[in-house]
């Protein structure tokens, strides 16, 4: 286990873990959509820049959903005309149609992400579509937004189960992903929505895929579960890992959705693992302990917690 | 990773996990001894048989140590008087030296734990004793305990870092396991007291000691790695899990020690994981949840939260 040579107080990397991952930042988008009130645009930039100060490099940065669905985020436009880019780094922006897309044109981006459902209900829910529709709302966007020269993302909601429809059969889910990387997503993001995996189903599941490589693991918290999913998936040669600084977040469209797992808590694991992230840890408690007083209450990040608080 | 037949929501046990595992529950002593407002002894009895009502087959309920040490537990001698035994379930005592043996003996305890430091910092805070002479105190112990026909279990704080000494070269760890086992200890709880081990560390540590077979593990959450350290410690084959109900506890002694992995949502991946373990969660949960409104504050734990909150 432990490489000849170095100090018994120090375990080697893990067999099978990757020897360097990618941490996808979602706390200016997935992290702060369900906060009811609004965060001051200027408030966000700063987050955003401080999240780069800390090393993160791939930052979403938010969202062109309607203003009525995420009134949050309705400010995306003067975010992104505010926002200064810097070199190395990516920042994302979601894009659920494509009038969503026009605008993200409009704005420079370089870098989208869709989101779909693996499940009936939360289409229906979420998209106001079906199963099916929604990718017949997704392919135009993916392949305007790929001729423009854009990277995609797909984001799949709801792959280890549905509060309305129980457990999610996981060739469901390996269907309605591949559906996403046929159209021409470069990366598939496997969501737990609602935060119920365990670390058998998400081997299962992304052994079900084939393949780790064009996989991306985002889970919630909501059950304790996030960072174990995160280690079974890190141990089936996954290397982007989705979350939130300091735990913030959750899904205004599903009620049990509980916070991201904290990138905070991912980081000290990887550290711990010998897996390289470029993060550092004190810049990152740092802003999260700042975002934290922003928003008027204590961040739910256990490695926050530890050293701040 | 998925037994032929099976429908395919549900995965079986990941290969190399252990059938079934021992939860070993320390809520009553170690989710107890840091509560600053001494909890009622009908409380704590009441407490405890519910855990058992929820399925816990070994419950820590007490400990010998001296009143003025650990005030909460000072109701030891009474608290045993007025709990009723249950066939099938273990309730062991942690006894720190022979006049607290003696104590264990008069109750009709058949099932004593001590305690040692891995490290000689955390041996002088919290035993007052150097890191070699701590076993002297413990030997006369373990040997009249073995005769009189009793259990004994061995904790090993500081196992993966000391909040005076930093790491802790694991040799030190084994070294220190080993004079516990050898003077008849007939397992060895492996304590993260500080909670900053990873996986990686974990999975090092077991295979230094050569088998998992006499290991137990006891993670707390400080750094939100109690669950994932876990996971690693059962794909290692270790089969006792200690863990406290609704995440209550911590250690008075060392500052930064918060609580522990609560048994909820350490049943939460269980359950997923086909790993047997005999509790009733919703019981638990009910359980933890009542707890928490005799303590005045919310349970820390996820799935308490989750299911309760």
């Amino acid at each position: 286990m432990v490489a000849e040579g170095l100090p018994d107080t120090v375990a080697s990397r893990a067999a099978g873990l990757p020897a360097g991952i990618t941490i996808w930042e979602v706390g200016p988008r997935d992290g702060l959509q369900n906060e009811k009130s609004v965060v001051d645009v200027d408030v966000k930039l700063e987050f955003i820049s401080r999240l780069a100060d800390a090393g993160l490099t791939t930052i979403e940065a938010t969202s062109f959903v309607h203003p009525e669905w995420v009134p949050q985020l309705a400010d995306a436009s003067d975010l992104l005309a505010g926002m200064t880019r810097r070199d190395g780094v990516r920042y994302p922006v979601l894009v659920p149609n494509e009038r969503g897309l026009d605008r993200a044109l409009e704005a420079g981006v370089g870098h989208i992400a869709i989101f779909a459902s693996a499940t009936e209900s939360f289409a229906r829910k979420n998209l106001n579509r079906t199963l099916d529709s929604q990718f017949e709302m997704f392919e135009p966007v993916v392949t305007r937004a790929r001729a423009e020269g854009l990277e995609v993302r797909g984001y799949l909601s709801m792959c280890f189960g549905d509060q309305w429809e129980g457990p999610v059969p996981r060739s469901q889910v390996v269907a309605a992903g591949r559906r996403l990387l046929d159209m021409g997503c470069s990366q598939l993001s496997l969501g737990d929505t609602i935060g119920v995996a365990t670390p058998g189903l998400v081997e299962a599941l992304i052994a079900d895929f084939g393949s780790p490589d064009q996989l991306a693991v985002h889970f919630h918290d909501t059950y304790g579960q996030a960072l174990s999913n995160t280690l079974a998936a890190l141990q089936c040669g996954v290397s982007t890992v989705d979350s939130s600084a300091g735990g913030l977040g959750g899904c205004p469209y599903a009620e049990s959705a509980t916070g991201n797992l904290a990138t905070e808590d991912l980081v000290w694991m990887l550290d711990g693992l010998g897996v390289s992230h470029g993060v550092d840890l004190t810049k990152l408690v740092e802003t999260s302990a700042w975002m934290a007083d922003q928003l008027g209450r204590p961040s739910p990040s256990r490695v926050v917690q530890a050293l701040r608080g």
